[in-house]
């Protein structure tokens, strides 16, 4: 799935910035990517984009109209239907993140092959993978891993790629979530992936790459998570990472969705290297990336500082402090 | 997915036994859900049940047509779609473990649809699951896992439920793959599931139970497959056993379809134990189910034996020599 640049953002008439979550991700990590935004009377959110007509856009290059909100339930309001097909017909592809899929509305699948544009659902996988197979492909690969869903994987990741990037390392984000994918241009949602091809998902993301090429890899879910570990364990091992951060949320009490505790950062060490050396030998930890939100400054500071005694890793808030310790000792770990 | 019994088993025209294994596996395991077999000329594999025709089979009862046969390349020939065509216009359904699907081929679609037939392709799961809870459901489990894939699992599990069934103990077989499906006319291929749902899906197929009852699920590949350990992570989460029998083919030098070696008996109790904490701190294993097809008898005994002293553990061949040592090591673990 390669989605064509640049981007018109679609913000519809959404109530409030956090439906724009997706949209607005894009746009903080793609600034250049994003042409405009299209948002129809009586729309809340705002990334900060020109007001863009489709005409405007096509006119300034654009290839791909995203539909980066989600509205109530999920579902493509009439309304919307109809400025999908007007951008299809205006010659823009049209990618979005939504449970429903595109190509299950009669209007746009019709539109979409009557102009010969591209739909991109990027919440499912059309897509044929061989299953993995585990063997060592050359490149360096780095991948994040957590205590538990949502706790800052893809932030994390795709801070990684423009603090190694703005040193010169030879440095790629691979996604593996929805948003990831709009951000990244290309990937796979990897828990929308057959079962028997989640390896093998995992090793298509991440092909073969020149010796001292970094792939960046998007974490989902933690191994310790009892509705999602299957997905964590397959993107592991077709990862076979040689670096991985641990991502963590010092406030959360149980796991997401679920009624169980938060394994400790040292127990997802000790298990991803357990299970990473299945398909990567010599895997190991290189930090610990801490969303502190929730903590005052002197308290986040001091919290990352315990973590750096007890596990003698760099720990830092990305969004905070920014992850310039994590990639020195990736350098420090693996030199060029 | 429920499967309407019994069947009319539908051997085609194939050219050897071997073609017909999925169709002998549900004969062998269960014989009085089979009314007859269906040959075409030519036909090579012969199951052992009386020649029936369609008009026959449904006169004496039969609800679903089992298409338990794979000719080359997994195609569906044209003069097997008019049987099935056939089949459904008698007011059978019709089930199938075939890589391409019933529903995708027009005849057989419309056919369906005008007499009001069920399709099953158990291959596929079209299926809605939740996603997984981890939650402690009632009932017992017992979940065969592997040193690799094709180590005898699903044979494990039936001889199982075969033997505790004999004892007067409550237990069903629950299926996870295609086979396992048709066998017991329920159940899910668990690697055709979207993988955020895994381990969602491995608690449908075993749920709450009555507080004595075996749930035996047949186990998929292995923690420690490069390919499918995301697959068998999730199921060991979703089927949270109190019990486990390793199954191993002792001659085998490097694990199914890659190059990795096989991991010993000893390191795959310790993995399951550790992952299948998640969902059941209780978990344990119970024995010790050996492939040893390829070793004389003497041999075989001595190398059971072996297992035997090492691990503690009853160590059989379910074949040869049955499982009943497994089930006196359950009830001794379980005391009702």
């Amino acid at each position: 799935m390669e989605i064509a640049k640049p981007y018109l953002m679609f913000l519809g008439d959404v109530h409030d910035q956090l439906a724009a979550k997706t949209a607005q991700g894009v746009v903080d990590w793609r600034r250049e990517w994003c042409i405009g935004q299209l948002r129809l009377p009586g729309c809340k959110a705002d990334c900060g984009l020109k007001d863009t007509t489709i005409a405007e856009a096509v006119a300034a290059g654009a290839k791909t109209m995203v539909v980066g909100v989600v509205n109530a339930g999920g579902v493509l309001p009439d309304h919307w239907i109809s400025v999908i097909v007007q951008a299809l017909e205006s010659g823009l592809d049209v990618a979005t993140g939504l449970h429903k899929r595109l190509r299950s509305v009669p209007e746009i699948a019709a539109a979409a092959e009557k102009y010969g544009r591209k739909l991109h659902d990027v919440r499912f996988s059309d897509q044929t993978f061989a299953t993995g197979k585990g063997t060592k492909r050359p490149g360096l690969r780095l991948l994040t891993v957590g205590t538990d869903c949502s706790v800052g994987k893809k932030y994390t990741t795709l801070a990684l790629e423009k603090e190694m990037r703005a040193r010169g390392i030879d440095a790629d984000f691979r996604a593996t979530g929805q948003t990831g994918v709009l951000i990244s241009g290309r990937g796979v949602a990897i828990d929308a992936v057959v079962a028997d091809f989640i390896s093998g998902a995992a090793e298509w993301i991440s092909p073969a790459a020149a010796e001292n090429h970094w792939d960046l890899i998007e974490g989902q879910g933690s191994l310790f998570h009892p509705s999602f570990a299957g997905v964590s364990l397959g993107l592991l091992h077709g990862s076979q990472p040689d670096a991985f951060v641990v991502c963590h949320e010092p406030t959360r009490k149980t796991m997401r969705g679920v009624q169980h505790p938060l394994p400790t950062i040292g127990q997802v060490i000790e298990r991803n290297i357990i299970e990473g050396q299945l398909t990567n030998p010599n895997i190991r930890c290189v930090g610990i990336a801490v969303n502190t939100q929730a903590l005052g400054d002197a308290e986040a500071k001091a919290y990352l500082g315990e973590l750096e005694r007890e596990y003698s890793l760099p720990a830092t808030d990305p969004i905070r402090y920014g992850v310039g310790s994590l990639v020195d000792n990736v350098l420090k770990q693996f030199p060029r």
